[in-house]
């Protein structure tokens, strides 16, 4: 058992933080402030930077032009930018685009791969996923309704999806429609690639979120296909593979998701530090961190994140070694056990900043409203604990 | 002990169950999308409805052209009316009008009354109330920075002031400003009307509050007072009373926000129970309510929002019977346990939503990020539970 | 709405008051360091103290020896009588006599009430309640393996039950066996009075609870019913109606036992802050309580005494006025919100205590231990919560 | 970073696992309900055992006799062996002895190797620890009362301890007293040991814990000191560093204590699997194990003992890595939450056992009520909380 982080790492980690730290952390109140389209330009200078350190889509094959890091060690990177917004869409390793990146590089053709794969990687374009459907409980696979029927050479799509993430500005999106409507549940949907400008792709709306409908990147959409027409060669790996592609998709996705929430909830807990030791409570100079309360939300948070921290790098771990299937078990706890920190951690620190905190003075206000969606999404954090437990006792009784 | 509501109550409850239901729920699409600055027509319009209802302004008195109702009365108003973000503006009995009429009309002198208290009760002009500094914990009176001078016959008011709730569109503020520096430090400061077009009156910003800046009532701004001159006449109250009356203002207050919070907490469980019947989880029309985890917060919420609206409505009676301080405990208790019963419930009625949770298709999200500053404004959580928990221990040593 | 007690009430519960601190909390160390059964001529001399004040079985009614309190008054008697273990004992309200003489009052014959009625109520002999079995769920009761056969003109009994509470020592035990196997399921069992030394009446054991086997009151037991042989005018109530008598005894029930771990609550309460005034953590002589993590528990623990109280007085209020029926929501709130206040109250004030709270030199870790069956006993918490919940979702559909 | 468990470990791991599931586990229910006294005789049998095996003292070095296990690996051990209460006493590497083995083999002189080490370690004597006050917070080292002064060659001690566990058969206290009042506070006291034969060396009683006196290794005693003379070579490393050999003892005690814990929390868990498994709720044969709320509890516990786990082994390896003080933050955390964890794992698994949970019938409710001393001995969590925090923020502060 070593817990020791690479020299390598080490060096990539501190360059990654200074940058988070002099370059995008200062950017926040316009972030906070303007819509997203309107940073693209300030943005795009930053992402030059970025490739120009040779720190450009970390988590990508360096053959594609990333920096080839393994599991572990992306992990690392998506703790580091996750404490700004705007860190892992400067770096090129933002959700979706990071789980389309990886789908397309393992199953796309090399059509597929010439015409999205490189613009991807290469951050000349966008793409978005398009699976929810607004009357149905995505863990339920059975109850999809956006169908994509062959017709001639092509699948016609028709059907309606929402928070279709990113797809205001994107090129392309991975649509999951119902190609094989009597095979088995997990067999019936298919991945299929539709270029967003293809007729019958109608951007419906932004959805209000929060209290924002946002822009480009920063928005979930309303899609209405209505009898979308695309080649058949668009078909992303296997027909029917819909689902098990979606959940290969998962796995790691969690990983980066998991250890950028930890990155907000240490952005989160070093604001929450500052502020006890900057703010006064009385004239004679006691701060707000002499409070026992306020220190035992401290010392609470630390250890939250340190749990947090070391169960989805062990997690990580397992999915590297033994693959996501023997990591099942880990793969769930952290959907649920980190989602809870952050939003705890966040919580606190709000709190710790009293009315300044239900500002866009600073960005815990953002960090609140925002990512209370990590409870929800990947599936509600009930619904991984109901599955992870049927696991756990059917193996229980077999054991005996 | 009887826990009985008056046959009066339960007419006038109905009257405006029913009336928020039909009248103004219906219009929180627009609330949730629009600028409150927009609705004002359409709400003028539902106030005309409410006056000719004679409904108006249920907690002033009816001299003045309220339905004087009692403080266990109109905390019962407060909680209907609450289901609704719009209820206590079209009933006219919003904060932080309805503070500002009750000192008005208690410590105004006639000249005041006659310039300021009509025109409030009557919904013709808005007020606010200006108190809280940026850097200054509100817990502690003797860090106030700003500054009211005599010259001559005026008050010559210097200082920054933030989250002066609905200075936009307001036509008089109340400040609280150090007249008595020498003065112990709770008879330091007064309570000086400003009309909002005196000179020297600059209204900065309305602050960006949860990703929004606000118009009119709903805003909070941020006042830069400057050399701003007023007559001595426009003193409320004694000199150096301002913080006698502002804890004056904050026993019933604090019953009217409690009441509301869980009117609040009520919508809340009502959408989560109707998600809970309605949002199919499987083919065969099983639903989320058939689900044990979400019994179970059906279960914890209905017993919570029981606790506490008991806890509220003894209080007011403690309240109305042996007076604020007598029922100082009491009204600490429920600061805390209220705010946090609301943003429980809130929390899993959005969780129960899953995605839908997070837009603004429905209120929950608004509630969601606007009412987390319960636990904050008034007095933090924390701040009630020392000071209530010190008197317990001083009242526990001295019995014995 | 009105909060205020009675004048008679006062005066009841300040004799109490000061009978539970003079004379019985002195005998506490007895109580937790020997077997009750040697405290019994200790405890039947305070008995007859307490028949001379006639404060005697406050709950039961005058003409049978009682006070005759309603069941709000005898809530605020069992709060007070809760603060030691021994109190409801003392005053001879006492589960599961209690229960049990208000069905035999109800239900009994002239026979059965001259046999067993006066002689409770007088405290002269002591009752059992023996329905629950061990490998059977207690919220099932088709699951119930106890059999009464009809056999001439007696019932012959088998079976096996446990935690029949007090059996040791008990006259008599009023058993819950299925006499109508083909009924309906909850019109399959009767209630059955069964005289302990009827052969065929087997206390196996006293169950080893929490380390203790107990004695006499003290002590929960295993009975085997081995053709058991008592004669049909035994059946108490209408044959096959077991469980509708269960549910009657259960409402009520409630309020008292709620009502007592709310006394018990308080009494921890009273020990936390006197432990916070008096414990000295420095040689300056600052105590415990100075320390904000205790004065959170302090507050947090009132305000949660608070809430409990007035949940379980609105609740016998409503079951008075209304009836068990129409209360059934209050009634299954209070269960799991006042078991876990008292828990949750129990653990702090063990924890301000130290090593000192581990010992039984305080009566906490006695109130820690076995009070842990609070949310166990009368329907775990769990079955409640759905209970209720389904109840509300249904109503909620209905409403529409 | 690396997770993986050394082959030599899992082939000890799984020894000694299957050597608790079959000689001890089946000791327990003796250990329940009979004194520890009484079974001396039959664990002496598993000790031979354990020797046999070449499985014994597992933390001490192999020059004493042990198997020379690094801190990583013991921690390893010690949550085996905590799954059952017996434990570490029959491998030899109970809690005060190890600590007390650690010390005399760091700091004794030759002679005192000699008379203890050697039996200590091949478990022919035992001792104990006397270092806790009755009115003295543990965490402040001024408040000590018990005096140690200097007459001749010898030192006179007189004061009162008591939580000297396992005093009662031991052959040696170590124990704390003041030596150097005028030094300053953390090098007053000193380490003297005192055969517990020693003329003024006098176990008043075994404090009754949680309803139980106990006896032998299975005790807490009370001490009096009075005028108990000892050569002043039995002083225990230098005179006043008392409190930094203490100190010493701490970090590696806290993993032991720890990773003891998550055995107990593990073997709860899979009591609490095992009756989800095999409790029937309804005749058509579901068990608990169907229901959503026993899944959420399952789900939530295997993550908090994940968490629980990796926090202890990463402190573990902080520890041997870097010392005890570079690891202070993480020693803290691990009291703190894992303490929490196994409560909270232990309450559900009673939970889910229902009215059996609360009997002896399992070693659940033994856990429950002992275990409960988790979160205050070794400093009471919040001093933790305090501390580490304080510690954070002053770093904190200095990083800028």
């Amino acid at each position: 058992m070593d817990f020791t982080i690479s020299e390598k790492m080490h060096v990539i980690l501190e360059m990654m933080d200074e940058f988070v730290n002099k370059e995008l952390i200062p950017l926040e109140p316009e972030f906070l402030n303007r819509e997203f389209v309107d940073l693209l330009p300030v943005l795009e200078e930053k992402r030059r930077l970025v490739r120009q350190m040779e720190l450009w889509a970390p988590n990508h094959p360096k053959e594609l032009g990333g920096m080839g890091l393994d599991l572990v060690e992306h992990a690392l990177v998506s703790e580091v930018l996750g404490r700004t917004p705007i860190g892992h869409y400067v770096f090129n390793c933002q959700a979706p685009d990071a789980g389309n990146i990886e789908i397309l590089h393992k199953y796309g053709t090399a059509a597929q791969k010439d015409r999205y794969l490189g613009p991807l990687v290469a951050g000349r374009i966008r793409s978005c996923f398009s699976m929810t459907e607004v009357d149905m409980p995505g863990s339920n696979p059975v109850m999809m309704e956006t169908t994509a029927e062959k017709d001639g050479d092509d699948y016609v799509i028709n059907g309606q999806k929402w928070y279709t993430t990113s797809a205001d500005g994107a090129a392309v999106a991975i649509v999951m429609a119902v190609t094989n409507p009597e095979a088995s549940p997990y067999l019936r949907a298919s991945m299929i690639l539709v270029p967003t400008d293809t007729p019958g792709f109608n951007l419906v709306r932004n959805i209000p979120v929060m209290g924002h409908r946002g822009t480009d990147y920063a928005s979930h959409a309303e899609i209405l296909y209505q009898n979308c027409r695309v080649p058949r060669e668009n078909l992303l790996g296997p027909e029917g593979h819909g689902f098990v592609i979606a959940q290969d998709r998962l796995g790691p996705g969690r990983i980066h998701h998991c250890m950028r929430w930890i990155g907000i909830a240490q952005r989160a807990f070093d604001l929450m530090c500052r502020r006890a030791n900057t703010r006064k409570i009385s004239p004679d100079g006691r701060t707000l961190g002499s409070k026992q309360i306020i220190q035992a939300w401290i010392a609470e948070s630390a250890a939250d994140i340190q749990a947090a921290r070391l169960m989805t790098l062990h997690a990580a771990w397992k999915i590297e070694k033994e693959g996501a299937k023997a990591a099942r078990h880990e793969i769930s706890f952290i959907k649920f056990v980190v989602a809870n920190t952050l939003q705890r951690v966040v919580d606190r620190a709000l709190q710790v900043h009293g009315g300044l905190g239900m500002t866009d003075d600073t960005v815990l206000a953002y960090f609140f409203r925002h990512e209370r969606a990590a409870r929800i999404y990947d599936g509600a954090d009930e619904v991984h604990k109901m599955s992870v437990a049927r696991h756990i006792l059917r193996a229980h009784a077999e054991k005996g």
